[in-house]
């Protein structure tokens, strides 16, 4: 089994964070970016030392920004909407869909274990619908829905559970080091980090990649 | 102040139902449109009996759904997604942009208070920014996103709270006899029902109108 981060993996985290603040600088007035870098990075501090409260990790990043903006929480959720209604084609990362079709060529089975901030999954599910890509996951498993954020051993491990699989047969690929790298070794699944660095130190089950295109290559010399 | 209920209210709640199930029936690969209508009955028996924890009537209706469908919540989450992807402009009901407009106009607060079923209040509120609606409320209540429902009071009474005005100065507006037309009576606002039967018993706080279209009249006769 293949597990699959969504945001800098799958879809084009950068876009979809240039729209949001391009949203919110439109509702409130001026230009926002530095604060919701800020809460950003805050947000990712808390889920790596386990400081929130299981599926409280998206709800906390609105509040958080609501407060850093002085702003009610009900122009964050509207920024987030207008982000949507922004979003073309190229929120899709090159390469994704001759990866996963190769991947369901091959009979493997393939989640998507997403962390949540600023817009809920519910946005994600949707772009994943509109751009044919939701159709290759056997299941999508989000931290606002399962109520666990990565790098907590148990949203790994929660996918194998269900589908009957052992974390030595199941990789995680991701872009975050913590979150998706750490995470998943941490679990006990093999890991892929997509990095365009290359400058890990690696255990035996972790690999590094440079863009997602690499992953067929990787599989096929690997797994 | 005026509260708008949104779905069968502002938006074409059977559009997006129908939008719903056959994305459902596409998903499941056989009609499941009883089935949802019966789960959809079972919520609103719940809500108006107060059986729901408040803040868990959208995911309840999801898992009863699954569990009546014998599907993994996925697949009612997928349909949600699916079903957002085939709405229109059509799912706008007649009048709502010259009834909201009216009310702008005349310097009324208006915002939203709605319940949250099947699909989360995310997609309702970006159909709300795609058809240019949003602009229109000053803030947007919702059942998943507060943790209350109607027709508890609380949820009537909170965006007067946040106003600062009395019940007396508001009036809701909604098509659903318990949950919108009694509770907001119960609440010790004005309410109006969108009814084409027009056979409901009135207390003095009480109107029913046959469509959203007809409330300019009446906020001019009786306000």
């Amino acid at each position: 089994m293949i597990s699959f981060d969504v945001w800098g993996t799958i879809l084009n985290l950068d876009l979809m964070l240039e729209s949001f603040i391009d949203s919110l600088n439109g509702l409130i007035g001026k230009d926002v970016s530095e604060d919701v870098m800020m809460v950003r990075k805050r947000i990712k501090e808390l889920r790596k030392s386990f400081e929130i409260k299981p599926g409280r990790d998206f709800e906390l990043s609105q509040e958080l920004l609501a407060e850093k903006l002085t702003v009610d929480i009900d122009v964050i959720r509207r920024a987030a909407a207008k982000a949507m209604l922004r979003i073309g084609g190229s929120i899709v990362m090159d390469g994704v869909h001759q990866v996963l079709g190769f991947i369901k060529d091959n009979g493997l089975k393939s989640v998507i274990i997403g962390n949540v901030m600023f817009w809920p999954s519910s946005y994600t599910r949707l772009i994943l619908e509109r751009f044919e890509l939701a159709e290759y996951f056997d299941r999508q498993y989000y931290s606002d829905e399962v109520g666990l954020y990565k790098p907590m051993k148990e949203i790994f491990i929660k996918p194998l559970s269900e589908f009957g699989v052992s974390p030595r047969e199941a990789v995680h690929v991701g872009d975050s080091f913590f979150e998706d790298f750490r995470g998943a070794l941490d679990a006990g699944l093999h890991a892929v980090l997509i990095s365009r660095s290359r400058s890990e130190t690696l255990s035996g089950r972790g690999f590094v990649i440079e863009s997602i295109r690499e992953l067929i290559t990787l599989l096929k010399a690997e797994f």
